[in-house]
């Protein structure tokens, strides 16, 4: 195996050129294995064997700086870069990342794992280097779903007055997760698909040549100035916009990929690269079903079909069912995703009822303010976004959303730990950056029925409101409990006395089994679900101080601002008499790897909370 | 007057045309009086004067909706909505507000105040008008500054799909607040200034016609397919993106506009008309000093000078000080600004250090992490910007500095309640939004001095830090405590007994007043600048808890998250005895007026509080 010979950066400039494409398919059997066993992304890794191939035999790492946007198509980089015993244990806990690490080698230059957010680091690094005299290559790879994002485009306007070297490669395979979307894409779909661009040169000069006069309009053209020869110019939109535009170019060419590197590296100012590729290249089943072999589940090389059947319904084909059902109700219902059809669970939304949906691209703050104005126009809009995007789009729930008390509902997927994603996808800041925002109520469900429950609430509610729910397999417990929601009401499950347990959400079930352990050693215990984290249900919170002397919040969130502060707070403001003991994640950034191994590192497991909560109560 | 006769929305539509000019001229004596007066955004109003009227006369409100970006340059609308007498007051405490209120007026459809949303809003608008089968116009007004905002482009490339009428209209006057910058920038530029684009067309064919044969290649390219004719089209940058371009269009020409606005009425799509507009048009002053004039103090109308002269230095001058000698020490000190050189005070040291110096355009989130790849480049940048502004930012902060633990120092200006500007731009929430994030460390000075020493701690810190201090004056009293700045120690000003004032930044000046109140009433009282926020001086409580009944602390941030609940929860945990009383903004958007009369009203003026210490003491 040739691949056997990289060990380290720049292993790959041994490598024969006549041997390009042997090396080529030997990494996309090893990714195709591999990630059959391990799962992992691997449409969006197939795409780029070949380009980056020939960004390492361009450049010269870690000299050169590579920063990969999203991040998780980084396999092939860190193949030749010596970590290929990593890919064992990949996105496992202690394993290797799925995305660049600083950490994890010198060659990972800048970490990511958002989208968009290349351009501007790469240009810091282009300035960095710059301003320190240095002599360096920056190379920024970034999809062309990417470049739907905002901040993209905010980068790519300060590329363009830069007056040295700056690389960007538009990785372009006509996808985000899933189709990607808007004018920015219809564009690049256009250079693409070649005739209206590639050979408009040749063609427009070839039909000229053809009628009476047409040697001497040729030339004509060719002596014109510079804003008329721009016609010729495919990527005419970058060069607008002060970047140089070299394209496209077959991204699975490695010979012509390095010639166009190289060529861009002469360049004195920002120079992009556009690539065509093709998702999930040489593994078919990833060509033709590029979303679901996005981020892959271990599957059966030869089928292509995951290993493991999904077992239960997760709370993501919860909601799917439950939009469909509130749509045909209210016709005023609609809903938006920032790339995410699939992973949100809104594609049978999108086919029912395709005039009120919208994906709106890798664009959070856009989906965020543009449902408020469907709202202010008079409709019932649902954002469904994943609890670490919603990141992005701070500022328009604050600005946009709450000021004016528009009813948008939030439907927050992916909230708590998130698992083998690591740090950048973990959704525990949620429940803290919504709760300093006035006008807004945020609830969470211990169920699938409860989700379904909260979503109709929701819809009902004339303002702001946030319902969160985390990653993976609905719990289908406690199903005999389902009283109605009500407006900032907690629900009793349990009722004891000493130690009342209070959990938000999907921390429900665990505090199940922490009850459970507590009443097996004689504790007397209730358990309460808290249903709404803002606002708090205070009453509640009165009547069980009366008798309990240990309130135990609970919460898949960062204590900070968290639901467990807000509780805290009210019974030492109202100086009531039972302490109360926070559950919550500390303030640290928490990696990668499987959710139960992960909670038990950050002590919000039942066995870890119930020795706390047996501690805690021994001391009272 | 004229304008005497303008009551109620459409009262414009009785106006003869003959008599526009003269309601134009009468409408900027109006503003320029009145703002002279009551201090107010001159230089943005007086540029849309007739753009507004041409809006007005072609549409029809409250039926019709215009989206005013940013918001500031709604005075004409106001004044043609009936609201002629709420400029005495304007931006007064229950006064009529600055920027467009939804609940001030039907014609106000949508409230703006950051940047770069009125796209997003106004496309919310179409999609409810289309999908609720109503039929109206939805315009949206976007200066070319607030075009350099990411979440704009999102909305662009999502306009650039729909099939149905919106009408965005690119008021283009070349500036930001100050200069605009970017590529985008010198796009619009390079149509503003005719020669290269305007009169291509024209250009081309005559120069053709000249020719040998010069009709044949005219007619030739006449019937040329569309991408062809584009050559010909000025914006053809938005045309690529779907947008169908109009202009550019004199913004001074009210029949022109009303013309060109019918025109894209027509359209069956979203159409941009680029208006070339002057700021400040029609005022010399203003003309010439656009920066000074955007936000004005009551002026001098014949000279332009503030009638008021700024009696000390205000925070932003100090910071403006400290940048210059820490540049000079530290070659890697390097500074970013999204769009606000004036504002944030780093105009002298864009003068010294031009190369060092970046201005990004209304670009928070690339700053942010433009400013990580600096750091990860090796340079040491500090992020000059609005506390109001960085909640654009808050995914960067926490995703693309944070987690790498990168040294970015976060000088945040206008943190705490800002006055006149009202809900939109108080900052009120940084506190709270940055405490959730890991490995970030918070300051704030309690005066001029602690400022400078601030900065100088924060550069030499390796991590993310933020130093958050507010608008205005800067406190020059306390000069007499300057003990160095320590990681995560407060500083002890007045040590005493039983009551202890725990105040962060701008509140240790109130805490004083406080103080000072309660020694005159006997009692016994300590005030401690908590100088950090994150982490909290757990060794301080502590020793307070010893010897005190109370520990009050004092911020100018919403309780939530904020420094409070973390003195709360950290005494609650370690059960200590003291009582802690939170003095904090609570949990609702605070309006525009003068900041005392806000602090009052909010509770946080030292009458309040002292009366509130005094109340809880005298319980325990």
């Amino acid at each position: 195996m040739l691949l056997d010979f990289i060990k380290k950066p720049n292993d790959i400039k041994k490598i024969e050129p006549q041997n390009y494409d042997k090396l080529a398919k030997e990494i996309r059997e090893f990714l195709i294995h591999s990630i059959s066993e391990t799962g992992g992304h691997l449409g969006s890794n197939l795409g780029v064997v070949e380009l980056t191939m020939a960004l390492h035999l361009a450049l010269d790492l870690p000299k050169d700086k590579i920063v990969w946007d999203v991040g998780h198509q980084s396999y092939t980089h860190k193949l030749l870069t010596g970590r290929k015993d990593g890919f064992h244990n990949l996105r496992k806990y202690g394993g290797m990342s799925g995305f660049p690490k600083r950490c994890e080698s010198e060659c990972d230059s800048f970490d990511t794992g958002h989208s968009s957010t290349s351009i501007s680091a790469g240009l810091g690094f282009v300035k960095a280097r710059d301003i320190k005299g240095e002599d360096n290559c920056v190379v920024s790879v970034i999809g062309d779903g990417s470049l739907t994002g905002g901040m993209a485009y905010e980068a790519l306007n300060n590329a363009g007055r830069i007056d040295s070297n700056f690389i960007i490669i538009l990785n372009d395979n006509n996808m985000s997760i899933s189709e990607n979307v808007g004018g920015m894409s219809k564009y690049l779909n256009n250079i693409r698909t070649a005739d209206n661009y590639r050979n408009t040169k040749d063609g427009i000069y070839s039909s000229l040549l053809k009628r009476k006069h047409g040697k001497e309009i040729v030339d004509i053209i060719r002596k014109a100035k510079s804003s008329v020869k721009q016609l010729f110019v495919p990527g005419m939109l970058f060069e607008h916009m002060g970047i140089t535009y070299l394209g496209p170019v077959d991204g699975h060419d490695i010979g012509g990929l390095v010639t166009v590197i190289n060529e861009a590296k002469r360049c004195k100012s920002a120079v992009l690269i556009h690539v065509v590729t093709q998702k999930g290249k040489g593994f078919e089943p990833a060509e033709k079903h590029p979303a679901r072999f996005h981020g892959a589940e271990p599957f059966d090389i030869e089928t292509g079909v995951p290993k493991k059947l999904k077992p239960k319904a997760n709370y993501t084909d919860v909601f799917s069912t439950v939009m469909i059902k509130l749509a045909r109700r209210n016709p005023d219902v609609v809903a938006i995703t920032a790339a995410m059809p699939d992973g949100t669970g809104l594609k049978r939304f999108r086919n029912l009822y395709p005039d009120r949906f919208f994906d709106v691209g890798i664009a959070e703050q856009h989906a965020v303010t543009f449902a408020a104005g469907l709202a202010a126009g008079g409709l019932k809009p649902i954002v469904a976004i994943y609890s670490s995007f919603l990141q992005r789009a701070y500022d328009q729930v604050l600005h946009d959303v709450c000021i004016q008390n528009l009813p948008v509902v939030f439907a927050i997927d992916r909230a708590g730990l998130v698992g083998s994603d690591g740090e950048t996808h973990q959704g525990i800041f949620d429940l803290s950056f919504l709760s300093s925002i006035p006008n807004m109520q945020i609830m969470a469900p211990k169920n699938k029925w409860e989700l379904s429950d909260m979503m109709k609430f929701a819809v009902a509610f004339n303002g702001p409101i946030a319902v969160r729910y985390p990653r993976g397999e609905a719990y289908d417990g406690l199903e005999e409990f389902r009283s109605p929601v009500e407006y900032g009401k907690s629900e009793m499950i349990y009722e004891e006395q000493d130690i009342a347990l209070l959990a938000v959400g999907s921390m429900v079930k665990t505090a199940e089994e922490v009850r459970n352990a507590l009443k097996e050693n004689g504790y007397s215990c209730t358990l309460v679900n808290a249903r709404f984290v803002k606002p708090i249900d205070e009453e509640n919170i009165l009547s069980l101080c009366k008798n309990h002397k240990l309130l135990v919040t609970m919460e898949e969130n960062v204590a900070s601002g968290g639901y467990g502060e807000k509780v805290r707070t009210f019974v030492d403001e109202r100086e009531l008499s039972a302490e109360v003991l926070t559950i919550a994640i500390p303030d640290e950034y928490v990696e990668h790897g499987n959710v139960d191994i992960l909670k038990k590192e950050v002590g919000i497991d039942a066995k870890t909370i119930t020795e706390k909560v047996r501690k805690i109560y021994a001391e009272l």
